[in-house]
């Protein structure tokens, strides 16, 4: 659904259908972040933890914060930082360093039919290559489809990891049953 | 220095001299957020690790994006969250849950003679108790003052770490050296 020129959407897409990343997301809201996180039993490798930060359009979360869901036009950028721990007067835990990745997940209803979200994995370059769409079937789209729709906690997405969103959401009653 | 009404700024206080938290800061720029950090030596308590996010007001962002330094009536907020590991999918790593506290740090020339900046801590209520300000001499505003002042890595702040500021401060030459 096309957005009005003051609200422009941040859903964009080049020629060839690759997801472009905003130069401007580190200035969207930011919903939360985790250490380490993974969806999946811990293999024992003996890597660092990563940090995952996730951020969506401003317009998306202050509809979200009215409504307890997502609208059409929704973006959420996952950026994914190497973790320190020694540096500077920081005695232990972990703060943030360099990027390691970041991710796109979109609503476009027009795009992609079905419930119009659709998954992307940026490389070096400002456009996304895709990750996952819904019609599509290779192993990885269909990972992170198929586990958004089951363990997604709104519309898709993880907002069972985003506290001050899962309170809106409680309020609303749009929390999967 | 006051500014414009299209650009209000975000540092107001009570008549009491409390600074006030903005209701909004949630939807100001996110710097960093790190897990378990400490500048003193491990205690050896085993209660859970913290997360810590830091937002900005948006117009000392994008100053700071310009110049490399803060402006004045800049305002960063220091929000402190309970870290969970079990709960939903998730099988090991940190996510973030409810807030355990939050603090405010402020630069405003006229009301803080000096280098500007005060520190404050909020308590339940929404303007904030304060903690410390430069003329004053607690032991606790000393520490917070005297530390930011002899390890901030740009203008009493910890840019040292908030990685894209980092970059920034790099660029413009405004780390301390």
């Amino acid at each position: 659904m096309a957005q009005n020129a003051s609200n422009p959407s941040p859903v964009r897409f080049t020629a060839g259908g690759q997801l472009i990343l905003p130069g401007d997301y580190r200035e969207w809201v930011f919903l939360s972040s985790g250490l380490g996180m993974t969806y999946q039993p811990m293999s024992g490798g003996g890597h660092e933890p990563a940090f995952t930060n996730v951020f969506v359009n401003p317009s998306a979360y202050r509809s979200f914060l009215k409504t307890g869901t997502w609208p059409d036009q929704t973006m959420l950028v996952l950026e994914v930082r190497a973790s320190a721990s020694k540096g500077s007067i920081n005695k232990a835990g972990s703060y943030q360093s360099g990027v390691l990745g970041l991710e796109g997940e979109v609503k476009d209803r027009a795009k992609f039919p079905g419930n119009g979200w659709a998954f992307f994995a940026f490389g070096k370059s400002s456009s996304g290559k895709i990750l996952a769409r819904p019609p599509r079937g290779d192993r990885e789209s269909e990972d992170c489809y198929s586990c958004h729709l089951e363990h997604g906690a709104v519309d898709n997405t993880f907002v069972q990891f985003y506290p001050v969103l899962l309170e809106i959401a409680r309020q609303k009653f749009t929390l999967r049953r």
